[in-house]
């Protein structure tokens, strides 16, 4: 049901479709979606926009959660991010692996990496999506 | 020399762009940027996807830290970014303003934050921009 | 009621004593908090550790959050910080200043800086306290 | 040469010894500190000080890299932290482990986490620690 209406959702035009993420699986405890790096992603200098990484570490914890809490009656929202940046991407794509560490009653936390398409760590984050009724 | 050579980069395509980005302020004790809302920019929910702040906080800070270092042979990249959401935001724009805290040889620090058209305070961040040598 | 209760039980040893901190302010625009440089609180290399820099920040935005919730049955636990550390602090003192930026239902965010005796910037930092009913 | 010189200067007062830390490892892939909960460590409402758990990770993180570096006539220097606490702790102590995702020429990039007695997750945290010449 909660699945069923959150993708009804995302059919229609919304940030992650905007980037083209991929979803590739929707585990708490390995959450993993996919991004191909295009001109459009690119900061000016030619590498992956670092905003980009942390808007699909941000999609991914969230839309992860929100297919956990939603049948409950539960909202998922962003509290906070955290990111760390350790290496330039400039080709193939990026892939995103999220861990959900604690599932709390008001909040879940994840931990995540990046990786580009030689495996190689590019960043690392922290993310904290509030679980809130949702409002009726 | 730096805003020449950054501003022909920026006609190309880059994630800025994509955003629609629309840069208001380049100086380091207030740089300003805004973001207009639109379906593209929100998550499925309907309010805007926490990774545009994140990305608008993060290009505004590159952005201008590049455009002071940049004349003396150096790039800026994103090394770290911390971002806590107060408050969603449905409509309008969003407007991120961010001051540099400090300026090193080896890293800016930046404190940002973002409001929505009613100038409520929708979210805060902090963002360390490295500074490195230009790769000749 | 709160306020007593809070000075009843910071009688007792707990960790902003060991610290010796100083509260300056309680004011939720404006907490203030000073410790003194001393050889207990330097790291080995003769600098004040950056995790007493960290303590005092948690410390300030916990008990300023706490006086003003405890009243209203409610707990305020620490839920997330976030550190820059801009420059070292080796004498005198570090004064920490916090301001809360959002006063929700549930949590209170703050930032907060770290100046030394020179009212130089070392620091600056995210907090964010939940606050929550109160064990019966 | 440099464990040496960390070992003579870790005899004199500073921070780490006034929590009592105990130093179980000083792997880069799992360096592992201790500390017990004492009255000494606790907030006025009976868990475990949040600065606590940061000074733990932070010395750990600053630590240990100074132990890989100092050779090289490098210091070690805390750059920037976060941790998002999951879980209070109330007895038993505070175990931390952390593993370096990151070892740069300039910085270390590090992820933490810290268990109680019982092993269950209590908080984890993000650590930059600066790699820099050491001042001569």
């Amino acid at each position: 049901m909660a699945a069923d209406e959150i993708a009804e959702r995302e059919k229609q035009p919304h940030f992650a479709r905007l980037l083209q993420i991929e979803w590739l699986a929707d585990q708490p405890n390995g959450a993993k979606a996919r991004v191909a790096v295009r001109d459009d992603l690119l900061q000016p200098f030619g590498t992956l926009d670092g905003g980009v990484m942390s808007s699909v570490i941000e999609d991914l914890c969230s839309r992860t959660t929100a297919l956990a809490v939603h049948g409950e009656g539960n909202a998922a929202m962003g509290q906070s991010i955290n990111v760390n940046f350790l290496r330039p991407i400039t080709e193939g794509h990026a892939e995103v692996t999220a861990r959900a560490r604690h599932r709390g009653r008001t909040a879940w936390v994840w931990d995540a990496e990046v990786r580009d398409s030689a495996d190689r760590l590019c960043a690392i984050g922290q993310m904290t999506i509030a679980v809130r009724p949702f409002p009726s």
